[in-house]
């Protein structure tokens, strides 16, 4: 590959729009053009790149008996209708109909088709276990996508479904899974942790997600220091610690005038208690099922804490939760946001362990302007659901051992779940069991983020020169600049230089532009390339090429005809 | 591979839906599986034989000099309504309203975002020539899609753009192009000519079709026995051989009652002239860009001939040309259908150049049940468009060189478009020349279908049985059979061979299945793998493995130990 025939528009002014420094790089070196908000084209670097990743992710599903298939990316509505998703999965399925009218949606995963696709073939006991996966742009209609490829609307996955006749089979399926998944982005170069995780709109009992630690991430790790629990923290177990309120005396409710006190911490100041004393009522609009698909709910937890949406959604089997704004609460409901508290609300009460745990606590008097003191649970209000319902925070304790917790900003890559029978018994998706009768298939699905997984590569690998790609996921694994154009034997030897290195199999990027050294050394900086030769200055004087490392700097000056062997062993060690 | 392991769902029955023979056979096969009308699935081994081709579309792209980008499959109206072709692309064109209500559509093709790629990156001419193509996803809304991968909504295309600074540099890249597309279909193993084509939705000063001579081919091509030429039916020059009319005297318009002759043969029977004196006009709407968007017009040609529609939209500068039914002809018109004649006929007439040259002929009186006789054009009735009108038929002589002319039916695999400046001036995409004055890229486009090369194949490869791949397209180049599971000698030695063969690079699918020899036999003629080797009866009697050629059904027996030699030596010979 010549640069001086490539599309390959490199720059030194960083993008506006670009917050994070992927975004930026992959714009700046140019790998990747916006189209449209959250929909990109890839340039060749950027295609290279992606083919690096999904080369490596095919081998590892290979190794793992997973078979590979291609499945459509427009669907009919049908199948969504059947398995209860056309609901329930919000705007973020691009639905539209078709020139005769059909219902259909752009594939944002493909659990139906998959799920169908199993009902028709897979007709015996004797078929299974069957892993199929496909590698297909996927499309989800994400109101503000951002941060370029970390959170596209258009994009590119990688999704597997695995089909078991019985739940042992299914928990052998994910662990193989794991297992695959492990090693591909070991492979990758990544450093990332698998967490337990929230299973989001894709539903199921359980799910572990993949995350490549960096700054960046949008989601958060919650790690424990002692032992190996890892979570994201929408899902981290909250072990709760409950104060015993053995012996203490209950106070009588009484109402306190607390003017211009909305927030927890000046309702603590005002009346000289510790915020854990004061009850935090949250107001919630939720969605699901039933004949009356939305509510709304008040969530109670401890002044200091904070509610985790995904445990109030799941404590109440909700499809969607949406928080309120404050004109919104007074427009719905007629109640004072700062002054809202449990006592005669007349709405669906969800309470933490912890604020159960309460006693002569300070809430909201639902008034404006005023609180009660003296608040007891169960005495003074009535709560529908009680669980863990607060986000983790510093200073818990690790469900587990105990241990000191730590956090960690992380991006997902990946995600496993374990569905079970959700998507085959909503599709009447069966098989023969040994017995001859019909049994719904116990599923599972995987899916990596194919595209995703350069963002964050780049999140964990850059400096303030460039992208520092690691030699498993550069695009190409050596840039070879002549710094001699207008010197014939400068020219002539980086020319040989080029022939032997593709001869011998190595990906090679001929920078033959008629470019000053400066901005070839910039470029080559930016680009991220795993080893840099160059022809310049010290061949012309003492005929050695120089190569240099991009992650650590290390220079060698090696006699030409020593290149290709130094370099091969170099590709060698960092791709074992 | 081993096919108890696969997900390889055969059939012998054939299916009701699957009209044409490829479609009957990637079913049957379990090569793909429908989703909805005009959206498949590929199965495993549908997968691999695709991958067949796209790697040699990217060996000979490369090779050409093209870089491969992705491009996205949602693409925003905006770089369409430049264009122009949001209004013109007619409901094939999938359009949709994302959350935020923007106007979207699925990508049938890429021009514009292309050409917007250039206007972006492209700033010089000394960045020109640069040709980019990619693979993917599209989507083309059939009304009727048929014949499984022959005419699908979704499939998949290989699409590549030229950005040139000038004519000839466009012409190089055409040439470019026609010449990488004759050896992909070359390397392919296909049957195919290369034919002049109408442009159609694309656009553009002219283009070229690569078909593949198949009988269940939608296109008919016309081929020159004596020289080269070659085009498609809806293109091909007619070259008209007009009676000399010197001398004849003209005879007076007079009108003749004709009762129940709606058909040219009856009149011409009735009144007794030959069909080739009779003027055939036909009424078509049309639409096009301007005041007056849609207009009637009435087409006449010959009785002999029939009217070429593609011809009629180009001489018109149409953007659609329909036809309409008796009753809309009445509704809209106040015509008889089958009594139709320009004379006093208040539309615009288009005639085609044969018609121009006749003299005293026959034409409908536009009143039921007459012709006038003695009709004369220029005389009695005015004609604002001539020119080639009519289809080319049997007895035509090739317009090159005069030699006979024959029909064969086709299957488009490829397309090649010069563009010219239509895409770059209507969305100003221009580069600096020179002299530093602005001026837009002349570009060509390049179409391969490479999902549609598939079916194409097998209609053109396949016997009773089943496919016979060609050796470059087939998904695995061996299938082994071991008919003996059994029988612990047979098993080790098929299970030997099978890694043997891996260990050599051969690509072989193992029927490991407990299955009869018989439906082992059958499925491996069905699949179409081109060698098949069989463990079985004669090395259980003289150690001696079966090797047989799916293609031309020849067997030779050899021993154990020079199979892999043997079917390297073939798969070599095949794919030289």
């Amino acid at each position: 590959m010549r640069y001086s025939k490539m599309l390959l528009p490199t720059s030194k002014e960083v993008p506006a729009e670009a917050e994070v420094i992927s975004h930026q790089l992959l714009l700046r070196g140019g790998f990747i053009r916006k189209l449209t908000a959250g929909v990109y084209s890839y340039l060749p670097l950027g295609l290279m790149a992606l083919r690096k990743v999904t080369a490596i992710v095919r081998e590892e599903m290979k190794r793992a008996g997973a078979q590979e298939i291609l499945m459509p990316m427009v669907q009919p509505g049908d199948l969504w209708m059947e398995s209860g998703r056309w609901q329930h999965y919000g705007p973020e399925l691009l639905r539209f109909r078709d020139r005769n009218e059909r219902e259909c949606c752009l594939s944002p995963t493909q659990e139906e088709v998959a799920t169908d696709l199993a009902r028709r073939e897979l007709l015996s006991y004797r078929q299974l276990p069957v892993n199929i996966y496909h590698i297909q742009t996927k499309y989800r209609d994400e109101m503000r996508p951002r941060f370029g490829l970390m959170r596209c609307r258009e994009f590119i996955m990688k999704d597997a479904y695995s089909f078991d006749a019985d739940d042992e089979g299914a928990a052998r399926s994910y662990e193989n899974m794991r297992v695959a998944y492990s090693r591909i982005f070991a492979r990758l170069g990544l450093d990332y942790r698998m967490v337990e995780a929230d299973s989001g709109s894709i539903g199921g009992s359980y799910s572990h997600e993949f995350m490549v630690l960096a700054d960046a991430g949008e989601d958060t790790l919650v790690l424990c220091r002692d032992c190996s629990y890892a979570a994201n923290v929408e899902k981290a177990m909250v072990a709760p610690v409950l104060a015993s309120a053995a012996g203490v005396p209950l106070e009588e409710l009484r109402k306190v005038a607390t003017p211009g006190t909305k927030k927890v911490a000046t309702v603590a100041e005002f009346l000289k208690v510790p915020p854990q004393q004061i009850i935090k009522t949250m107001i919630y609009q939720i969605e699901r099922d039933g004949p009356e698909p939305r509510e709304f709910v008040a969530a109670l937890v401890r002044g200091d804490r904070e509610v985790q949406t995904v445990k109030l959604k799941n404590l109440l089997g909700a499809n969607e939760v949406n928080s309120l704004t404050e004109d919104q609460v007074w427009e719905f409901l007629r109640l004072p946001v700062g002054f809202i508290g449990p006592v005669n609300l007349p709405l669906r009460v969800v309470a933490d362990s912890e604020v159960m745990a309460m006693v002569n606590a300070v809430a909201g008097a639902n008034e404006k302007g005023f609180h009660y003191q003296g608040v007891n649970p169960e005495r003074d209000f009535s709560v529908q659901v009680t669980g863990d319902l607060r986000q983790i925070a510093a200073g818990d304790r690790c469900p587990h051992c105990g241990g000191l917790l730590h956090f960690r900003e992380g991006i997902e890559v990946g995600h496993i779940f374990k569905l079970g029978a959700k998507y085959s018994e909503a599709m009447n998706a069966t098989f023969q069991d040994r017995e001859g009768r019909q049994r719904p298939f116990i599923m599972g699905c995987y899916g990596i983020g194919v595209s995703r997984i350069l963002a964050a590569c780049i999140e964990q690998n850059h400096d303030r020169n460039g992208i520092i790609f690691p030699m498993p996921l550069a695009p190409v694994q050596v840039i070879l600049l002549n710094l001699g154009l207008e010197d014939e034997a400068l020219t002539s030897a980086a020319e040989e230089l080029y022939q032997a290195l593709l001869a011998a199999g190595v990906e090679v990027l001929f920078d033959d532009r008629d470019e000053r050294p400066g901005a070839k050394f910039k470029d080559a900086d930016l680009l991220g390339i795993p080893l840099r030769l160059t022809v310049g200055r010290t061949f012309k004087q003492e005929g050695l090429v120089e190569l240099r490392e991009r992650k650590s700097g290390e220079t060698t000056l090696l006699p030409v005809d020593q290149v290709v062997a130094a370099v091969q062993a170099r590709i060698r060690r960092e791709l074992a």
